[in-house]
């Protein structure tokens, strides 16, 4: 039901190309997941997600969990039914949002108490409740409740979040009775190489079917995340998935890629989108600016997504300074597509043993820090 | 290039079904346009109104002129080119706005000086200003600029607007010069019925394609605009188009269509859908509802919309208490799809000289007056 092929490892640099099968589907990999937070990808329909090739989605527990709650979710038969998507889904365990966007939290080795940033109810979330919650949700993936550690962060503040995180992991484990869901570990261990290293060699003989890595892209230059993937990548499960959670920029995911990670989640192709800026191979673009005022061309030429093909970069900047939803609503469907079009030009480079051409023909044209 | 057909009259009503020839296709009648104010119809993209049936939109020629512009549509080839939709368009001719949205307006003979809503900058409207810019949006059918009377109004308010507006409609006709748009007329004259009947006398006169009722549903009793247009309907050309502008809510498009209206326009299908309110068979549904928290079945059963055929009245609540823009977009959806649809069903009854059995059973299911 759930399992992970390694199909060819790309003879420049080591990238992977894979393909994960799971109850809702075959998601060929690496593939960049959109984020659907509270059950929608946010201004898209399924069916645009389908069809700018969207394969699997995410969605979060945390804000699940506040509303509609899961309950509710599972009268409505879990999450696919509920929100009409038939594709593979993955739910985060809510343990991020738990350090990032909720009030007044405590942790504990029982699990971490907070209040929620909707209404300031006092909330309960552990190992086994973010395993209760996801199994109502019913998502293909499922990840583990982790102690996410900040950036910076002491050593030892990284040692006790990362070996909380293994305890906490055996009682995911122990909590799980669904047979069709597959739970992934998450690597922590901040910014200590060896932490990260010594935290995946102990998750590894859990044998799981996949593992995300947790606590990067928190704050620290991409060189810092990028040195520990390099010295993380090598010591991980080969035939097992790597999720490198919550990173999404174009850059990104071209260098995440290369180091050896297969999948990937970020908020930022929706959000700048929202705020009209949108990916294009040579950077980005302002479409609220003033050079497209008059620019009858698509966002991005040669673009196969559904706002370029119909619209003009002019007539989407009219749209978003009128505060029309249809200017939201293209912008982010072409930051999906580019992103999701990004993955299936990495994939056919890996396949091709020039994913080293690839990254340097993006950079070349990028620059290589630019979100 | 410009032909209405009257196809049959229902024999229990005297309800018109018609159709119209335009440049950009052919419209059957009666029909609900939707409004998209800004050069879209809001929250919603081209195909999405082709897929719900739309025949024909309308847009604002007030709101074209003040943003982005008409010089910027017509460089962009002309709305049809600008947004993308190749079906019929209708233009009102800003006359309506510059009453009841645009600030300190002044009235003289030559046309009308008002601050914009936006930001306040001094702007003139005119017989010919409205015909220029609505030449350059390009759409098929192009409204007279004429002054709309409130309610209530005096008499001699009445009869000092209706008669500017014949003067104002012969000088729209002089200053057209595009072969392939028509003009149509606005009949004013308030609420004195003698007035509406000079109106669209003098107007007759001038044999243009087709006549918008103006001054309509501005505040005043339905049953007082059901007089208004029981009495002005026998007084109209046959062979030409009768436009009740501004005016479309289900029960006034059924009345309306029984008093011999060929074409409807209004916000509210889509404005009511962005408040969480639908449309249904029997009345309304508000979708924010408690009632609607663990409802799992459509918005409406049996409805063939995008919304009513994959989510369910949960989720839909669910996104819109969540602010997510899905929620409105499958509410303006299944809004504008009913309306669509009881136009069709509207046509089929007249064709089939049941029309008033039609209204009958859609006043028992709905009562009089919900809107």
């Amino acid at each position: 039901m759930f399992e992970f092929e390694l199909l060819h490892i790309d003879k420049q640099t080591g990238a992977r190309r894979g393909r994960l099968h799971t109850p809702h589907g075959v998601v060929e990999t690496p593939v960049f997941m959109p984020v659907g937070t509270q059950a929608t990808v946010k201004t898209m329909s399924p069916d645009e997600l389908k069809d700018l090739g969207a394969q699997i989605i995410l969605s979060n527990t945390y804000h699940l969990h506040l509303r509609p709650g899961e309950d509710l979710v599972e009268k409505a038969g879990g999450l696919h039914n509920f929100m009409n998507w038939d594709r593979p889904i993955l739910t985060d365990s809510g343990g991020f949002q738990v350090f990032s966007l909720a009030g007044l939290r405590k942790v504990k080795e029982e699990g971490v108490t907070f209040r929620s940033h909707l209404d300031g109810s006092k909330r309960f979330l552990s190992p086994e409740t973010a395993v209760a919650i996801q199994q109502k949700l019913g998502a293909d993936i499922m990840m583990q409740f982790d102690e996410c550690s900040a950036w910076p962060c002491s050593r030892e503040q990284a040692r006790t979040a990362m070996d909380r995180t293994i305890r906490w992991l055996d009682r995911c484990i122990a909590a799980k009775t669904r047979e069709d869901q597959a739970l992934f570990g998450i690597v922590q261990g901040a910014f200590y190489v060896d932490l990260r290293v010594e935290c995946i060699r102990e998750m590894a003989k859990r044998d799981l079917p996949g593992y995300g890595i947790g606590g990067l892209s928190v704050g620290e230059p991409k060189d810092v995340m990028y040195d520990v993937l390099e010295a993380l990548c090598p010591e991980m499960p080969v035939h097992k998935p790597r999720y490198l959670m919550g990173v999404g920029s174009p850059d990104c995911l071209v260098e995440g890629t290369r180091l050896g990670i297969d999948m990937f989640d970020c908020v930022l192709a929706t959000r700048v989108g929202r705020n009209g800026t949108v990916f294009t191979r040579d950077g980005r673009l302002v479409v609220r600016g003033a050079s497209c005022k008059e620019d009858f061309v698509p966002l991005e030429e040669g673009c196969d997504c559904y706002a370029c093909r119909n619209f003009s970069r002019a007539y989407i900047r009219h749209l978003l300074k009128a505060g029309e939803i249809l200017g939201l609503r293209l912008c982010s469907i072409h930051n999906l597509r580019f992103l999701t079009r990004l993955m299936e030009d990495a994939q056919k480079a890996i396949e091709e043993d020039r994913y080293g051409d690839f990254c340097r023909e993006f950079v070349r044209r990028n620059g290589k820090d630019v979100w």
